[in-house]
This record gives structure tokens, C-alpha cells and sequence, in this order.
């Protein structure tokens, strides 16, 4: 439990390459929900009705767009 | 009461590390909504307005993406 | 009334500091309606609209963030 | 006639205050709208639609916000 | 048809002047429509719904500033 | 199998051209739907439902623009 972080896993944006960075930007973007919904069942009751519904899709898709942007430059593009 | 901020805590974009400047992006997002809607017992009725909306939940991501962008670039990405 | 600016108060992006900096930002996202909506009464009485509505409060968030972006910029962040 | 242009006035980014950039960035903004919808009456229209509906209001704070940090950058923030 | 461009007219993002960038960030946003959408007559079926929908043409300028952002820097603001 | 990757094709965000930058936003964007609905079937029902709507084509488009930005500044704009 020591030092845990709740927001960003393993408290770094740098990552090992693009993939990896895609993959983080996903997760923060899932722990922001996690800090304003904390209950996991709610969550859960959740989570169908987004993932079944194209206009909440793309919404996602954006946040993740946006959150791999930062990591991206974080990482300066893995050049 | 002293210099006290309303919309920055401790008045500053610095923090120590992602996680710190990821919750503060979480808390000055929040800070906003404080500002536009000062009556805090219609704030605490929205609140499960939104905790419990898949779209609100999505969009409060986004919000929340826009600030850590300009938080993480503030402290040079923690590099 | 001479040189009075009616979208960006002092006509300068820079401020003392971050607190002021964010207000500078839901003050210039205020006066981005104001223009497009110049009738008062009517401003008045969409106030409550958004004031009392989860979804639109959010969106009035992610309205501060991007401004904040720039005027961070401009101020280099303060650091 | 000559050279006029359609989506950009003056064919510049350039601006002597931040006044005039959000002035500009409030143009260009409405410009792209006239380029999507070239039809005065329609566009006449929709006006008092969007004017008086918070939603919308706030919509067009986000594009003027966007298009305000491009004018931005391109002054090099009138520093 | 010899190496012909879908999404990118020209293959680049460099303009001569802010007004053509402008041009091209509204290009760039039809193709994308018309990637996703490949059937024509579906697409001359949409047009009307959104040219004549105030909450659609703003959403559409957002999305021109988004690109004429990308194209702008990519011209250094032609300064 | 061996080292694939599932969010970013070939794990780089460098581009031989513009087109091709754009290609790929075009490609993440989608992939991050895959991931965030995994169900291929449910994925191909939700297709009509977007390519058939005007306002989700628009959404779409802004997901691909925000990626597009990204994509672009780690090619240098292919300048």
C-alpha cells in the first residue's frame, strides 16, 4: 500500500514506446471515472451502456486522443 | 483567510510529481463548477446527477484531460 | 470609455499569477457570450439554466480549461 | 473583388493586441459557419436558435477558445 | 489515379498563405466524413441535416479549429 | 503473434506523409473503439448507427483531427 498512486499508474507519463503510452492513456482515462464514480457496482452498471452506444464510443475515443497527446510530447513522440 | 485562492490551490501549477498534478487537474476542474454554481446544496444535488450518467462521466474525463494537458506541460512532464 | 476592450479585460493575457490567470479565463469565456449574446434580460435568464444542469456546468469546465491552456502559455506558467 | 478572402479577413494571424485576436477568432469562427451554411436567410434563422439556448452558447465558447489559442500562439501571445 | 491522396489533398500541409490553411482544414474535415461515410448519396442525404442545425454547424467549427490549429503551426503561423 | 500490438499499428507514430499520418489517426481512433468494445458483432451493428448520423459523423471527425494533431507534431509536419 506504500506510496500507491490512485491517478497514474506508477506515477510516470514515460513509457517504453507508442503502444505502451496508448495503453496508459487509456487507463488514466479510466481512473478518472474510477475518482468520480467510486463504486465499483455503479461502475459496472455502467460500463454496458457506454460500450454499447456509438456516440458514447467516440466520446471515449476523444478523451483517450487527448490524454495520448500529453504522454506523447511527454515522451517526446518516442523519436 | 489570508491571500486565500478560489480557483488554484496554493496558487501555483507546480507540483512534485504526475499523480500530484493529476489530481490537482482533477480539483481545479472541480473548482470551475464551484465558481459558475456557488450554492453548494444544488452542487450536492447534482452530484449523483452526473456520477451516475455514463455521457457526464465521459465528458468530466475530457474536462479533466484539458487541465492535466496544461498541468503536465507546467512541469516539464515530471521529466 | 476610450480603448475600452470588450472581450479581453486590460487587453493582456498576462497576470501575477496562476489564481489570476484562471479567473482572466472564466472571465474571457463570460465575455465570449456576452458578445454572441448581447441581450442582458436574456443572459439573466439562461444563467439558471446552466447554473442548475450537470451536463452544461461540465461543459462550461472544459470552456475554462482551453482558455486556461492559452493564458498559461502566454504566462510561461508562472514558474 | 480582388483577392478577397472568404474564411481568413486580411489573410493573417497577425493582430496588434489580444483584443483583436479574439475579435478575429470570433470571426473566424462565424466564418466557417457562412462557408458550411452559404445561405444568409437560413443562417438568419439559426441565430436567435443558438443566441438564446445555453447549450449552444457554450458550444461556441469552446470554438472561439480554440480558435483563440491558434491567434495566440501565432502572436506569440502579445508578450 | 497515380498516387492519388484520400485524406490529404496535395500530401502536405504546407500553404502559401492562412486563408489557403483555412481551406485546407476544411477539406481535411469533409474527407474524414467522407472516409467514414464512403456511400455519396448518403452523404448528400446528411448534408442538409447539419447545415441546417445550429448545434451541428458549431460542432463542425470546432473541428475546423482543431485542424486549422494542426495546419497553422505546421506553416509557423506563416509569420 | 510475437510482440503485436493492439492501439498503435507497427508501434510508431512516424509517417512517411501527411496522408499517411492521417491514415494512421484514422486507424487509432478506431482501434480505441475496439478496445473499448470488444465485441466485433456489437461493433458492427453500432457502424450504420454512426456512419447514418450526421452529428456523430461530425464527432468522429473531431476524434480523427484531435489524433491527426498528435500524429503531426511527431513527424515535424513533414516539413
Amino acid at each position: 500500500m506504500l506510496d500507491k498512486t490512485q491517478l497514474i499508474p506508477e506515477n510516470t507519463l514515460i513509457t517504453n514506446s507508442p503502444e505502451e503510452g496508448r495503453a496508459l492513456a487509456v487507463k488514466i482515462a479510466r481512473l478518472t471515472i474510477k475518482i468520480t464514480q467510486p463504486n465499483a457496482e455503479i461502475r459496472d452498471q455502467l460500463r454496458p451502456v457506454y460500450a454499447n452506444d456509438a456516440a458514447m464510443l467516440i466520446a471515449i475515443g476523444q478523451t483517450v486522443a487527448l490524454e495520448f497527446s500529453t504522454i506523447s510530447k511527454a515522451n517526446n513522440y518516442w523519436r
